[in-house]
């Protein structure tokens, strides 16, 4: 049997989210201590610290900060909401600015009470209020299409087509996509749309866990690579076949997982990431 | 204000399913009460009851036949279970023709031990050898696409389209699709595909319930029509415009309400149908 030499572990990067119960400063420590790229830090991690000061942290580290989690959530049927997301999204720029993040990702939002092609209608209106500070502060903006099941409250972009279509509207080279393993291995079309998306030079992240069966919670019950139904490998050959030379960022929500050692627990990821994608 | 007349319930057809605590000779006694004009059976319904015997209670009540649930789950990594799969269909079907139902509903399956692909390849051979006794037996098979969150163990059909391009590899008068506004609500293809569907005159059934939102279960939190985001309304006017002139057939699983008192329950049902799709 053929033994798959593993993943050496300079493209792999840790979501705060993914080490929930340790602070960022710890989590920072911890990820590069395992040899670690790259840090993607969600907004919640802060803590005592400013943005400014979590990027000195991520600097003296070594690891290199690959993006901040989360803006989008542009859609509501109330319009003062839609102002105040623009607002909370411009925010998130001068935090990612502050730190040296060069990437936001969105996670665009819904609004149940309207139809998805208004909250998409209302995406675009809020990406376009926001794409030009970003240019102005050199920070990229990744959509990420979400799995169907969060169509209600969390993104109205649930395919990578929707999400190319979108990118494809703005053609600017500060706004493309992030592909997640979670969200979009069941679509019959997405080799296609990764090949198209990395074609146009828009795969600005690659996220990756694994979909367990039975998945006993929608939102906080994601797998360790290997440990679901996804064929990770055969997805991260699409995105790195359409170009894509950027981080594999480890991003899982876990209530049964936050709950252990995270050490380790550090460990399992690490022996997923080299042999089990 | 607009008031809309309501809906009149002779196109009302009720799931066993969806009052799962009453057994199936109160079932039918209930439904034909409340003036529904017609009854889909569940397999785990039958009881003590033949489904001879199901299919004359049902004839005496006048409530009319809709269909029998459920056929399918054809694919597994495993050949023996892929041929138990067939014989259980060919036995539903012998069901069916026992009851006098015209129809069967195929939840297709999947396996996540090998790829979508691989399942839908599975699917193709399993309806492919069961075809032929259905058109013998003057039954009818609808392929109903499920939601993607159920894409890893309940039917790598996800979407109207594969359900639409399933009918049209084989192009049998036998084979069709059931819509269920659950399971598709969230497709920007909807309108085309059920219009697709409609030209070929293969909308063989159409279920309702809805989205709560949030969901705390996602199998068994189906909501009551008009107490979540889908738009009902929209959907069944395409359907219609597509040429169904069938039942809508209400199908709610709900841990919640299989606690109620049922007929309080079935009230409800009746005044959301009326006043609420």
């Amino acid at each position: 049997m053929h033994e798959a030499s593993p993943n050496d572990l300079s493209r792999l990067c840790i979501h705060t989210i993914t080490t929930k119960p340790l602070g960022i400063e710890i989590a920072i420590d911890k990820y590069a201590s395992l040899g670690a790229g790259g840090i993607t830090v969600w907004r919640d991690a802060f803590g005592k610290y400013t943005p400014r000061q979590t990027g000195e942290m991520i600097r003296r580290s070594g690891l290199k900060p690959v993006s901040l989690c989360r803006g989008g959530f542009f859609p509501s049927v109330d319009r003062s909401r839609r102002e105040a997301s623009v607002d909370d999204n411009i925010k998130a720029l001068e935090e990612a600015a502050d730190m040296g993040m060069p990437l936001i990702v969105l996670v665009c939002g819904a609004d149940p009470y309207q139809s998805p092609e208004t909250s998409r209608d209302q995406i675009r209106e809020g990406i376009d209020a926001i794409l030009p500070r970003a240019e102005k502060l050199g920070i990229k903006l990744a959509i990420e299409p979400l799995h169907p099941v969060y169509a209600d409250t969390r993104s109205a972009i649930n395919t990578m087509k929707q999400a190319n279509d979108m990118t494809g509207f703005f053609d600017s080279p500060w706004l493309g996509v992030a592909v997640d393993v979670y969200h979009v291995w069941w679509d019959e079309n997405l080799e296609e749309e990764i090949i198209r998306c990395g074609s146009n030079d828009k795969i600005f992240a690659f996220h990756v866990c694994d979909w367990k069966v039975p998945t006993h919670d929608i939102l906080l019950d994601r797998g360790i690579m290997g440990e679901g139904c996804i064929d990770i490998r055969q997805i991260r050959q699409w995105v790195n076949r359409a170009g894509f030379e950027g981080f594999n960022e480890v991003e899982i929500f876990s209530e049964k997982y936050w709950k252990d050692d995270q050490d380790e627990y550090l460990e399992r990821i690490v022996l997923a990431y080299q042999y089990k994608m």
